[in-house]
Order: structure tokens, then C-alpha cells, then sequence
């Protein structure tokens, strides 16, 4: 093989009470064209290409070529082209789709067939939690555990009957503020509260009955201390919830914003967003139940 | 209308991880028949026969009367008989289904189609939370949530694929030592891995994929404190998970031990349980798909 390209999906994880567990995959990608060539160049178009530093430290480079080596055990050179539509440092998962896209193309290139369990268990040794990767490699919304031996994991497509309304602040949330934020111990009742309404918002996107969202989606462990930091985002909340969003809810760790709603209010609560957001890139989005692939 | 029969089935709450929220009902059932009568008189046979305070103090005939006189604005007597097939205070949901029963007998009697979520909501003024009454109407596995007016609940078959052996120690687990077990607060990664646990069980019955409740039916709440007051448990769990269970868990409060298994290996873990626990009643049991209903 002498080229391919692959492409993986941006994601929104710790959705709503699920914690370090549940993700969902968005139509929404990174590509990645890699050739066999003389020389190791990157080009990078988008997302962090006044970035300097991303041409000498790449970690989508680092994970492909030792990856690949492993592999394949051949130490060839490569020219990568780096289209990046996902935003950095903002909770949607751009790591992850590094991460995944360097397993998913360094396998494809030494002609491996390699088992997503394999590939989710090597993506953690660069992330400890399974809820990005996971959707990232398999689409659609996924509920993951990490066990022993890596992630176990059930998957379930998302309708074409609903989609996503993103609104991205154009700061991140810094990453010690936001693991400031997180207890160390917390009230009993707070985490039977995320028990209960994390295993019926599963059960939702399980049983596609998206209208439990508007009851299942809410979180008591992280999410209030994190936008407290930019506290826009109580407002971000309530104006989604106030126009046809079915769940609002801090993507990741933030700083972005997930909002699901029907297809037919899409639009609607795009322009309310928008209009009321000026300063954030609002999106609207369908949802990829693919996966990260090679094309 | 001058009789009617109601059954209910037993359940199984506190499912795993899913402390006060996800349940399932099993084929045993209480059986009561109402006929319009001269005087009121309560027949019982089977579990609390022997109590008199049951004939005297009775759940079932206080609740149905109230109920049916708030319906129907009539003040009737009736005789009840009552068939107790479900075991009293052992985690098997025998205060739900008596509640759940009478509610429903109560609607019929006074020829009132009343929703299942009116009933649910009825029922939480005599038992607080919803995992044992919710599977007990419904049928099934169901996840459940109490929202401000009630129970918001999604609900999904069991797979004949699978049965319950349950095991039921000849002692209860006291009310008092159980709710001592709970803590006020707990670990933060406590809470992340009944989170994490509990939506993938959820997502297991959804999707009918038993075989991931291997991985996603443990519990860091409340079980090994509770299982503490009555150590057998503990062999008891040991025994099934290495004789065939896909999951073995503390029922409800205990002290009876949930266990799930293929269709095909029932027999097997039947016969290893009761030949080794000769002190406990072990049941083989389909699940109740249907809920509490008028025959």
C-alpha cells in the first residue's frame, strides 16, 4: 500500500451523568492523508496550524509510526496531510480522534486485521478513559467500562430522527480548573442521582425513545463546578433548553456545549443559539455511526 | 362487577450497580381474588398465612379500599383471598407487588382505565422508590427515575434465552443492620464505577446482549456491607459465578442472592446451589414480561 486516508469522528463524552463511560460519535471529522515518501513531512490544514509545535511533536505521527513498526516491523518514512475540523482543547474529543485514527490507519497500512477490542486497549495507553475513544473508533453512542484487560463496550446507531447543536467558546476551560473542580468524595445521594438517571439515559439511545432525555440527562457529579468556570454556560443551558433542545449538557470537560434535539428543531435551536451566542461557533451536526475509517 | 383475580409478580431491585433504580419481575407471583361480599374477610394461604396481624393490619385491603373508594365513591365490602407465593421481607419485592396489586384491582373494580404512570405515582406514597414497584406493573427489566411528579421509566423484555435461580436464605437481612450498611457519602470512583456499571447493564438488557452483565453487574455501594450481616452471601455469589451465573447480585436488600443465567445452564446452577446451600430455599425462574394484571 502506498496511501490511505483515514478519517474519525469528533465526540462528546462524560454525556450528561455518564461519567468517564458514555460518548457519542459526531458528523463532525478529522482526515488524515498518509503516502509512503522519501522524506517525514506534515502538513496541517485547520484545527492548529499556526501550531508549531503540532509539526514537531504530532501525536497522531508518534502513535502511527510506532504503531505501525510494531506491526509491521518495517521503519518506512511518511508524508502526512492533516485536515482538522475539530476543535482543540475543547471537549470533543480531538485527542481521541488522534488516538484512533493513528491505531485504526498504522493498522490498515501493515495490512492487519485488528480487533476494535485490540485497538480500544492500545488507545488507552494514551487515554485512560474509554469514553472518547470509544465512540471515536465505533460511531453512535456507546456505553463503555474499563475492565482488566482493557474496555468492554455495547453500541447502538442513533436515528436520523434527532441531531446535535454544538456551541464552542472560543477558550478552553484550562484542564486544572477543570480537575480542580472534581470531589474527591461526594454525597451518596448525588451519586444515586447520576446512577439512576446515567442507566435510563443509556436505556434511551438503547430504545431510541429520545424523548427520555428531556428526564434522564442531568448531572449532579462534575458538571456545575466545571462551568462555573465560564459561566456563560448556565446560560448556554437554559436558552437550549428553552428552544426544543432535548438534553444540554458540557461536552467532555469542556468548554463546548452539547445539545440534542429533533431533526425538525434543529435549525430552530441553531439560530436562537447563534443569534444569542455571537461569540461561540454554534454547529449543527448529524451524528456519524460509522466510526473512525479508512476511505 | 362482582370478583376478580389479580396477580403480580416478585422482583428483583436494586439490580446490580443500579441502587434504587433498575429492577426486573420473575414468574412468581401473589394471587388474590376479590369478590363483592356481605362482610369483610381475608382468607391467606402460602407465605404470612400463619401471621394474624396480616389478617388483622393488611397492606393489600387498606390500600384497595382506599383506592377503590377514591375511584368510585362507593363503599362496598369485600373477601379476599389471598395466595402468597412471594417470600416476605427477603428482597423479592413482596411489599411492591402487594401495593402494585391492590392499585390495580382497585382501577378494575371501580372500571377505571387509570395510566400506568398514575399508578406508579399512586404508589410511591406507600414505598419511596421505584425499582421494586416499577418492574412489578411493567414486567421485564426497567430502569426508572423519580422525577418531581412521579416515575418516568423505560422498559424492555427479558430474552427467554435467560432464567433467574434465586436463592432465599430461611432468615431476613434486618431492616435496621441493612440501612446502617448505607453510607452518607462515598468515594468519588465509587460512584464513577456504579455509574459506569449500571448504564451498561442497562444497555445489556436493552440490547439483549447477556452475555456483557459478566462485566457490568457489579456493585461498590452498598452490597458487601449489607452481605457482611449475612456472610454466606458471599459463598453463595462465589459459588454461582464459577457454576454458570452471568451475573449473581444481593437482591433488593437481601438477604435472597439474584442470580441470572442462560436458559441452558439453569439446571446446572440450580443443582449446584441447592446441593451446596441446603439451609436456603433455591428457586428456577422464567421472568414475568408482563407485570401485575387482571385475569
Amino acid at each position: 500500500m502506498q496511501s490511505l486516508k483515514v478519517i474519525c469522528p469528533a465526540t462528546s463524552a462524560n454525556l450528561g451523568p455518564g461519567f468517564d463511560c458514555l460518548g457519542l460519535a459526531l458528523d463532525l471529522h478529522n482526515e488524515i492523508v498518509i503516502k509512503k515518501s522519501a522524506y517525514f513531512s506534515v502538513k496541517i490544514k485547520g484545527e492548529g496550524e499556526d501550531k508549531i509545535q503540532l509539526k514537531k511533536h504530532n501525536l497522531f505521527t508518534n502513535i502511527f509510526c510506532d504503531y505501525y513498526f510494531y506491526l509491521s516491523n518495517q521503519k518506512d518514512n511518511f508524508s502526512f496531510d492533516f485536515i482538522n475540523n475539530i476543535p482543540l482543547s475543547r471537549g470533543l474529543g480531538s485527542s481521541s480522534s488522534v488516538i484512533i485514527a493513528a491505531l485504526v490507519a498504522a493498522s490498515a497500512f501493515a495490512k492487519m486485521q485488528i480487533s476494535k477490542s485490540r485497538i480500544l486497549s492500545k488507545a488507552l495507553e494514551y487515554e485512560s478513559h474509554p469514553d472518547n475513544i470509544s465512540p471515536a473508533l465505533l460511531g453512535g453512542f456507546v456505553s463503555s467500562l474499563l475492565v482488566q484487560d482493557g474496555v468492554k463496550y455495547l453500541k447502538t446507531n442513533i436515528s436520523d430522527e434527532v441531531k446535535a447543536v454544538v456551541c464552542i467558546p472560543d477558550t478552553p476551560i484550562s484542564t486544572e480548573q477543570s480537575r480542580k473542580a472534581l470531589a474527591k468524595s461526594l454525597k451518596f445521594s448525588d451519586a444515586c442521582f447520576n446512577i439512576a438517571h446515567s442507566s435510563l439515559l443509556s436505556a434511551a439511545f438503547f430504545s431510541k425513545n429520545y424523548e427520555m432525555l428531556r428526564y434522564a440527562s442531568f448531572d449532579k457529579l462534575h458538571q456545575k463546578n466545571r462551568m462555573k468556570n465560564l459561566p456563560i454556560l448556565f446560560e448556554v443551558q437554559k436558552t437550549a433548553l428553552e428552544n426544543k433542545a432535548l438534553m444540554s449538557t458540557l461536552s467532555g470537560s469542556g468548554s463546548s456545549f452539547f445539545n440534542l434535539c429533533y431533526a425538525d428543531d434543529a435549525e430552530y435551536l441553531f439560530q436562537a443559539l447563534s443569534n444569542k451566542f455571537t461569540n461561540m461557533r454554534v454547529l449543527k451536526l448529524n451524528y456519524d455511526n460509522l466510526g473512525a475509517r479508512i476511505c
